[in-house]
């Protein structure tokens, strides 16, 4: 693993910009709070990034110097960039570690990758959010013991339409009775996929420590391997 | 499949030959409960077998006419004969399914095939339980929409300590706000394992339709290929 | 399962029409090679269609009176038009079946299900195939005992770039020393998936007893169960 | 990951005293070659228990000053006392990493986290083995490219009776035409399992550099995070 981390924070940036209630929770951003979360982490040199940037702020350069993106988005989906999303897709296989936030489930990055409707159950009723731990000992939860609580969050409900993942993390309950598969993992190409579920932008989840945990050990947990050799694949020669 | 799978329902039956509330619920015992539910679903035959008769009734023959076997114990797992757990297993690796029911996570049998603890938290406090299907298409819900609702119930709560499973069909939250993977599928051999949480002896789960029908929707699933191979190991010459 | 499961056979037939050899090999096109067999095998009606008719043979209308479609695609995989790959994926998630056989695996409706680049080694040069059981006991390999041989195929080597696979069923080695996992399934919404190595167009491997065999056996296991339930998503009450 | 990976290096050492052609190869048993490569990869304090040492040389305090156990037995293993392989289990479970290697696979102590026969064809005739990577980009293959190739090998064919693994990682191809998943990973309770096919005792595999580099790999991969929370089970009141 790195020991530095080059992570880029990726957020869509507009609820802020309309919502005042949102603003009030993140002034300076979804994405700036989650950075400063990977910033105090240690280990990484993060940098944000986010729609209305030219090229998303997704550049070929930006990408090829990403170990680890995170992304959020809920709104504007369909305002990505088809071919920036192929070109993070690219980056993947090829090895960046992939964070899918929230809302992030309706992504085409993350429809892509996954291959199904990424649809589910929700509700916005301030419902309090349990998080168990369904891998003791996985990286994704060092630290932590057996579950955390946000006190009040949207609801996301099952079935979640995801592919069966390699790795169940996390579960979640929800006041109302509801679970939710909150941690799950995958790969894809070379690259790790981690998508986790809190963070809906009117709650404070982003500012909460046990969540930034979980997003700092995710990061160090999608990180590449070093010196990742690249694929050969096409007509091959016997031995 | 089969279309006449052979069934026999293993029950550890003894709380309800001292607990006057358990029998009150299961007049015939819990096995009975389970027989009758399976024999109503149709297209199998079933016979029950239970700890304290000759050889718990699983006798070498009994085992070699089981196509899927149910196993409900709790109170008395280490009462099971060392010899008699290993013509399970034996008979699992060779094709037979096998049922896990509910407190059956701490049996000799489970625990042999999981590797595992089985370890889970608990309490008994009423907690009204839902099952929430996370695999809509499995067999093991056909004919069911989205989750089912269990009255009341035992809590089991994460973390749950077997392996990662290869399909998590059912997830349940209770009450108290704990969530459990409650449904969840392995392959062992040529054998197919369900394991199904429901069913503590004070409440009347297995007098539930719809738990009747999750159970007799896991016999079908796991009863063995027609005509399945016995597999070759040992020394090999070359082709 | 169905007993009586309505198939679609589709193919790209083109080399047929083109390739001399090939139409020697398959004088009615692959296609019409893979019917025949799923017909002898019964319990199926299967009928057949092809890129160049209109809507390449996959109408609304076609497809969802499909429980299992199959697939092979090769050198006008980008003919295919994005709507109808876009029918398929849905009725995918709807519950039909999909068998990807060979060259499939890199056709428009495998990459999007998969979600990464599918590519592989390759070689033309008469490799013999020894494909592997790695889980006997699957519906998939019914009435096979443990490995099968096709004197002479296309090689494909590893990295085969997919997801971990829900199972691995069938592993290949070829002459030249290469391994493939030629037999992987996968669960999409509430569609299964298989995808199955064998099929070069020079070779006659669809006119192999045994090849046809794991069609036919894949086709029933990729059958949807019957009445499944369309999942509800979105905004939803508390209970 | 620790940056001081405290490794044991199992070995039964019965082959090396008894046969010459053994002892040519590993004159100082093939524990010591093990060590000497994990030594050579840095970042690890290594040292090595064997079967005829008291408590097969893995007392308590060595378990419980042990990251990551490496384990490699063939002749006997039924002398490998139970209470001894019931507290590796337990280690596991708390968090140790386990490697198992070659004719390990039928050890008590991998059965046991296995729950399946683990067992496989095999034939020694100097095959050639050729191990693919079927996960690039996994830590185990760090470094490496897409194969290594061991000259003369015994081999080991499927089926390998072994649970669906969490990733398959390796798959070798010998000249006699078998396969084999030579690299397979596990989770079993806190601790991470990662079996490696190779290492026949009449073959200099352990002197070869990179089958020493994915043991080094490995033990990095399975090397218990810091901190691991010990999991709290049994009775729970309500929130």
């Amino acid at each position: 693993m790195a020991n530095n981390i080059r992570v880029t924070v990726w957020h869509e940036f507009r609820h802020e910009k309309t919502n005042a209630a949102v603003r009030a929770i993140y002034p300076h951003g979804m994405h700036n709070a989650i950075a400063a979360g990977l910033r105090a982490a240690g280990g990484m040199t993060v940098r944000t990034a986010t729609l209305d940037e030219p090229e998303h702020g997704l550049s070929a350069d930006v990408l090829a110097n990403t170990d680890v993106l995170t992304w959020w988005g809920h709104t504007a989906h369909q305002e990505v960039r088809d071919d920036i999303v192929e070109r993070v897709q690219q980056r993947v296989w090829a090895g960046m570690g992939l964070l899918v936030l929230h809302s992030g489930h309706f992504s085409k990055i993350f429809k892509r990758l996954m291959g199904t409707s990424c649809d589910l159950k929700w509700r916005q009723a301030d419902d309090r959010e349990i998080i168990w731990f369904t891998a003791p000992g996985h990286p994704i939860v060092q630290g932590l013991t057996d579950h955390i609580i946000i006190p009040r969050e949207e609801m996301y409900g099952e079935h979640f339409d995801i592919p069966e993942p390699d790795e169940t993390v996390l579960i979640s309950s929800f006041s109302g009775g509801e679970v939710f598969r909150s941690g799950v993992t995958y790969r894809r190409g070379g690259g790790k996929i981690f998508y986790f579920r809190p963070g809906h932008e009117t709650y404070p989840a982003y500012h909460q420590k046990e969540v930034l945990q979980i997003i700092a050990n995710a990061v160090r947990w999608a990180a590449p391997v070093e010196n990742l050799a690249p694929q050969t694949y096409g007509n091959r020669q016997p031995l």
